[in-house]
């Protein structure tokens, strides 16, 4: 199962090139992740208040046709990795009419608490363990198929 | 007396219409702002850990000479109004080797605590309240001459 | 008449106060700008390829109360002053289920060619000028009366 | 051979985790990069001039540790990859006072003409080629030692 987001390219995210900067994708991801996370059932403000945090340490994209002002855009956001302390989210940006994604990206997260120290989310929280494993995703691409 | 920060525009600060936006220009008030406090000894970092917060509750831009990528960017700052209760900070920006500012503005700050409640600086803070006067400017533009 | 646009508050728009940065405002009223133009039936990016832009001089923000992470906004625009050579924009920021603004704004353009040089808009484009007055409001916080 | 940025910490760059939010260091990286280029005697907007864009295809970061509100930054930067065709930057972000980065990422490009379209440098500037060789690095750690 995949969590969808939709957007519209604003001004403020296009560069002098014409094209939306690099930096936006990563914002993107992030939309994406938290609406995965809402659809969940959860909503990652709850998620903080439980004193649950989701740090990053690494991400990933790749940039493959660019994006232009005003265009609506799709995200697909999925799990690509799930064990007791760390979670892989992935993501795939689409254009409104193309079937092809312009950028793809992963983002690894630790479960923390609100002191950012890492948590065992799967003796801590289970059922939110359990709830994330709903939305593995082998890979975003093959699900398309 | 007015405080100085120095910036260079970055790539991303620029839009498709090849200029840096105007929503980053709150950001360099804000940097001037920060170098402004701590040029006076303080560190806006230290007043939060102080419980003392300064949020914003108006803003006024003046938009006269675009700015560019790679452009060196000079920001002076100063205090403008000073109350017990509210601040407002002046700002002027320049680009390297002209004279005329390219963009003026002010933000008006109330001085808070941590809850972001008004507090009373004069009384709570005269110290603080005192170094804030010697920024004190009838006008950015008036000490230019 | 008032154009309005669905917003929910991004992660990355939060700052350490643990609220929206006061620098996405202009950033929301753009967006409220351009489905304001794409509302009257052009686009904002059509109006680019038309050789016109509106390019800002001057802006102002009155911040009431905070927005937070996740919260859902409405922005309704409109437009407040019209001549042959500038448009100001006016804008009220809701948080979904509070009838008084969080934030409100204008924004002051020119009418400009792509060079950035300032146009007649009524005698170069009377259609596009006569569109806009559709959107003229006295205030938009009258309009909600 | 490295080229160095110093950089201070924006307020605007915090998250309400406190910290300064991911999508900040790609444009960290894009003033490391900006710098390298104009420490080899380009500029960047020169080589936007020449028609010679650097359009990313893919972003890599490893997130070690955060940065805070007013840090004083440096970022290291270096070439990691280079053919005709692409270049990959690679960069490391440092805290003042810290020996360990507490960031790190590449980039990778392809050299294209104005027209986003892929370009072979070595034969289009061989010059500009050549420059960017002198910025190769093995691994920016490894420099370190």
């Amino acid at each position: 199962m995949t969590s969808e987001t939709k957007l519209t390219v604003r001004y403020q995210e296009t560069d002098q090139m014409g094209i939306v900067h690099h930096s936006v994708y990563p914002i993107w991801f992030e939309c994406g992740r938290t609406d995965l996370i809402k659809h969940a059932g959860l909503a990652y403000s709850h998620l903080e208040n439980l004193g649950i945090g989701l740090p990053l340490i690494g991400m990933e994209c790749k940039f493959l046709y660019p994006a232009h002002y005003e265009d609506e855009i799709l995200v697909k956001s999925g799990v690509i990795n799930l064990t007791p302390v760390r979670i892989t989210f992935c993501y795939e940006i689409f254009k409104k009419g193309y079937t092809k994604a312009i950028v793809s990206g992963q983002t690894e997260h630790v479960w923390a608490n609100d002191k950012l120290k890492p948590v065992n989310m799967k003796k801590y929280r289970p059922d939110i363990y359990k709830l994330m494993e709903t939305y593995f995703v082998e890979d975003v691409n093959h699900e398309e198929k």
